[in-house]
């Protein structure tokens, strides 16, 4: 199982935590294509890589991913742009976030996301491990 | 013409008063098709309206322009979602971002996009007009 992680970088890194829980898990089940998005030194990993090698590269991965798990907690352009893009593939997308957080209707209102709100990150991973040993369309 | 509006609404309304400057050109040139993005007044607006209308709404609006204009400045997931799906659609794309911000890579990394950089409002204005009266092909 391959998976692409949608978390923000530059929208802000309030959730960085979260992210390395989500991809500690998202490993025992698979591989994270894009493991620098839950890296705490993402901005040095890819201060060499140009804004055009990382669209390319990104796109690649959400074209190989099996799955594409979004933190959606914290406003993000490339968040929203990834979610979009692999709709469009017809990849799963599973988004996750913070109760304390409004989703953007834009994620929430569309049917086609498999949704998960959570408390804290006891109850983000109990969920989360939930939906991947599920199958989407049960 | 008939435009769509990409502009933050949770993700932050720090750039109110361009959004209402762009909106206010645009109708220069055509109509806003999604004009509570720019008011005030849009979580009154909108309080009613559920997450499922909105993204319908949204969407057929997407469908329904010309151009999408996005003020890129301000993080958002409803902004980059929408941007994804206008260009799955073949919509002209234009991305205006102030100068101080550092725009996404999935935005300003994806030649498909033509992108604005601006100082103040005064020169966007002067940059987006150009570009409304050019062609993107030029």
């Amino acid at each position: 199982m391959k998976f692409y992680f949608a978390g923000a970088i530059r929208g802000g890194r309030e959730k960085l935590n979260i992210f390395i829980k989500i991809n500690e898990l998202l490993e025992k089940y698979g591989e994270v294509l894009d493991k620098h998005v839950a890296n705490p030194n993402v901005f040095e990993l890819e201060k060499n890589v140009s804004h055009e090698e990382r669209y390319k590269r990104d796109i690649d991965w959400i074209k190989e991913c099996d799955i594409l798990v979004a933190e959606a907690s914290t406003p993000s352009l490339g968040v929203g742009y990834e979610i979009a893009y692999a709709e469009k593939l017809g990849k799963r997308i599973i988004c996750v976030y913070d109760e304390q957080v409004t989703l953007s209707s834009m994620i929430c209102g569309n049917n086609y996301n498999e949704i998960i709100k959570y408390k804290d990150a006891e109850d983000l991973l109990t969920k989360l491990e939930t939906a991947l040993k599920g199958d989407k369309n049960e």
